[in-house]
């Protein structure tokens, strides 16, 4: 039987799958790609400081090497704070990006030297002006996510009249008013995505200056998408459209800009092996849809399928057989776990009870979103070569 | 200030948590409700085996208590099965109730002594007829789940008219053909639910003894309700609604039956306490709703609010003050993370940041829910009283 290590185009990756043996599912993420999407990052908007989002992989190995390179780390609790400052990057590298912030946690990041916050309301500026004082805060400003594949809410940020407020509120309590961030979605595929986002930037930036505050930065978050099964365009694409954006809207006085990929830095440098336990029917009738059960599901480190958002691409030993659309689920004892039925996905007629499949780009947002035991099943294993 | 923990009927877990003043969440389970609930199903159903659903919620202490009752398991994984081992119960007293089984845990549990499985295709069966000869197999049922808050889909059963060949191949691979499972769909409101599905299964049983092969017993689930925030019926509603059915289409030759309850053993004996991190508002508007962000959310533990599907009771030290809606997030930096926001969730107007919640009926699928690390925090601490 062909092996469906062979279906994969990564070398590393093959050969170390091959050595494992992995009884059970486990992510292997190659350093090289990281590597080399941190450059292609780096050089697409070569004036930009990169701002890792440590929760896309949190992996020691991923946080090191991307330290080594010159990155910066966007955090989003004191844990991932603790674990960007064990690489010895130092704390002026390191942003508290997350806008929902327990005060104590305020306070332990500017324990350990950090001193650049995420707000989005009056409220938070007041908890890091109490606890962080004299920092630099920037004000998350809602965007419309128009085109992105993993859903945003309003969750974050706030409309960016409010933002002047906030921002002016900041000044007011001795913080430095550094400037104004914005996401314009995870998996974001429109590189004009962040156009509007930067008009609302600048007007932000004007209406400070008139109230005698000089903002200097721009966060322009995170967005940039990892190849799933459709086609995205390249990096240097969001890099001209960005600057573009800049220019248009900041003329001759480009502010500093950082931005924050999570997804775009170390999605398509994981593949997760995985088996097929169950391949079954509902009923007899010929037209009946194959279940296609996994040994992972959504709680075990796909929760990115929620709502079928994320398709991943999966490749099998069996990828040149005829292929037929089948409903694709997890492993748990819970209805839920079932990651594509809506749109059923297609694989190969011939797929068998016990051969393995490879699901690729899945190097961000799966190990830290495994459930730690839902069921009795251990959370996805991971490894980076 | 009045201390949240006042609004807390639940005098045991109030003294915990006063002493404990934890600084992150925690859940807490009475262990006095979970026998209690254990005595009234049991009463409820006395001549029905009760195998606990061990994925609601597999504290040692839980399992090793309801042990002790009496109560058999139903596991959904090798690993469930070694935890119950662990209580001291025997092999006798587990069923591996996942339909969707590696063929190498199936030769586990065999070698553990378990003889009991779930099924719902023939190639499940031919994996048990390899790997655990001559035990039991029961079928499972495709149900409607009319009726029940948490979504139920086609992932577990076969239509009942392919159950009577499943059940004929495992007679005739040496198995022994032993009933016929169903599952109403979890917090089911309608006692009448469990009627058509018995209807389905006493056809089965006409079916299969028209083949010559006698079923003995029904698996009438789980689905049992715990209150959240409306009232639900009474166990012995339950119990004589599904006595009633039995006698309905089964006559006088009423089968032997088990049940599985989770939600209903756990549910109500568990209260997380958590922290409210933020309060603010997207904009100025008058009109503009309040977000509450909480210290867990879908990522910590409340995973079943998954498209806002259970609405948990939460109490505040404020609850006698003006009330208004809110959306309520959780703390982590995904958009995802959002709780209730289709249907806001109504809250004290003077709720601050700081303040505790308790957050009740959370004792069951919240602790092996919860990330292993998703943007750094901790899964959900939990405790046994």
């Amino acid at each position: 039987m062909a092996s469906h290590l062979a279906a994969l185009d990564n070398d590393r990756i093959r050969r170390f799958l091959a050595e494992k043996n992995s009884s059970e599912p486990i992510l292997v993420v190659d350093s090289e790609i990281v590597r080399d999407n941190y450059a292609k990052i780096a050089h697409a908007l070569p004036d930009t400081r990169v701002f890792y989002a440590v929760k896309a992989n949190p992996a020691p190995e991923i946080l090191s090497l991307l330290a080594e390179l010159g990155s910066c780390f966007d955090c989003a609790s004191v844990v991932e704070i603790d674990m960007a400052l064990a690489t010895g990057a130092g704390p002026e590298r390191i942003s508290f990006g997350n806008t929902i912030k327990k005060e104590r946690d305020v306070a332990a990041a500017y324990a350990r030297g950090v001193r650049l916050f995420a707000v989005d309301c009056r409220e938070e500026v007041e908890k890091v002006a109490r606890q962080a004082p004299g920092s630099r805060v920037f004000c998350r400003i809602l965007a419309d996510g128009a085109g992105a594949e993993w859903p945003l809410s309003r969750k974050f940020g706030c409309v960016p009249e409010m933002a002047v407020g906030v921002l002016e509120h900041a000044h007011r309590l001795g913080l430095t008013a550094y400037g104004v961030s914005f996401h314009v979605g995870s998996q974001q595929n429109n590189v004009g995505a962040w156009d509007s986002a930067l008009a609302s930037a600048s007007q932000i930036f004007r209406d400070c200056a008139e109230r005698g505050i000089t903002l200097s930065m721009v966060n322009l978050g995170g967005g940039f998408p990892t190849r799933y099964l459709k086609d995205i365009p390249a990096v240097e694409a969001y890099g001209e459209a960005i600057f573009e954006g800049l220019r248009a809207h900041f003329g001759n006085r480009i502010p500093e800009t950082i931005i924050e990929p999570g997804r775009g830095m170390v999605g398509n440098a994981g593949v997760i092996e995985a088996e097929v336990v169950l391949v079954s029917k509902k009923s007899e009738a010929a037209d009946e849809l194959r279940w296609v059960y996994l040994d992972i599901g959504k709680f075990g480190g796909l929760a990115e399928t929620m709502d079928e958002a994320i398709r991943y691409p999966i490749r099998t030993a069996r990828d040149g057989d005829a292929m037929s659309p089948c409903v694709l689920a997890g492993p748990t004892c819970d209805s839920a776990d079932v990651m594509y039925e809506k749109a059923p996905y297609a694989l190969p007629v011939s797929l068998e009870i016990g051969d393995k499949v490879l699901i690729e780009a899945t190097g961000a947002y799966t190990t830290t979103y495994a459930a730690v035991a839902f069921n009795g099943f251990a959370p996805l294993a991971s490894v980076v070569i």
